[in-house]
């Protein structure tokens, strides 16, 4: 696995990749497949190699909304599963057959408690990717006032 | 400073908060003064000691939404400064006469760099707070949607 396509582990070196590499596996995965869903506890963290994934999130019966598609090597959800409270935030689900590279989290919270430098790494990028999530939807709830300020005005 | 009242230090030893506590310094605030500007080079993480603080963001000319106004001795803002890019990504002004223990990030970074089992608590805490609030902003985006649905279907 290479450093440089996975957000999580910018800034890793080649052995501390090693390390990580070491506990976990490659799954597959089949189109139509759920991976996990939102709200439930999380026991894994997973990154894309081959095929695509789609998240989403409840809003209500019959009614999902679709957050974003992830088709690129190196693509990581489920990283939630990283901080308190240890739930997924979104629902996943396979929409194109592929292979996916799974690590199960108290393998990697232990690996992380163990070696301090890959602890404060990967934090350090999961914090910065939370961010600029956070920084995306705070735009889509900006987008929502627009509209209702022009409505309001016209 | 007591870490259990500061979210970003909590699980911290007495000797670390010592640490942390060394590279701060106590500032006062007046009602009306801005402390920093939404998309600014973000040099300092802030701390409520006394008084309270209003956090707004840039909708367009004119129209700043309210985030949240933080009051509890311990609230911390700013903290966007210690992840990539090092921008403010809210706006801070006092809103009531205090005081303010702030830090500066290149001394927090440095700490953090050094004593890396604080870069991870930290790192960790700060991961667990984006995502809490990036949960809470999607929770308003469904609220959105769901009002969107509701109108489409009378």
């Amino acid at each position: 696995m290479d450093s440089s396509s996975t957000y999580l582990f910018r800034g890793l070196g080649e052995s501390q990749m090693r390390k990580v590499t070491a506990i976990g596996k490659e799954v597959s995965m089949r189109k139509g497949q759920q991976i996990f869903k939102e709200g439930q506890e999380a026991n894994g963290v997973y990154i894309v190699k081959k095929g695509a994934v789609e998240l989403m999130t409840f809003v209500e019966k019959d009614f999902e909304l679709p957050i974003s598609i992830l088709r690129d090597p190196g693509d990581v959800f489920g990283s939630s599963a990283l901080v308190p409270p240890y739930q997924y935030s979104l629902s996943a689900h396979c929409v194109e057959d592929g292979s996916l590279f799974c690590m199960e989290t108290a393998a990697l919270r232990k690996l992380a408690s163990e070696d301090r430098d890959i602890g404060y790494r990967i934090m350090t990028n999961l914090a910065a990717h939370f961010l600029a999530r956070l920084k995306e939807t705070r735009q889509e709830v900006k987008i929502h006032f627009k509209t209702l300020l022009s409505s309001t005005r016209s």
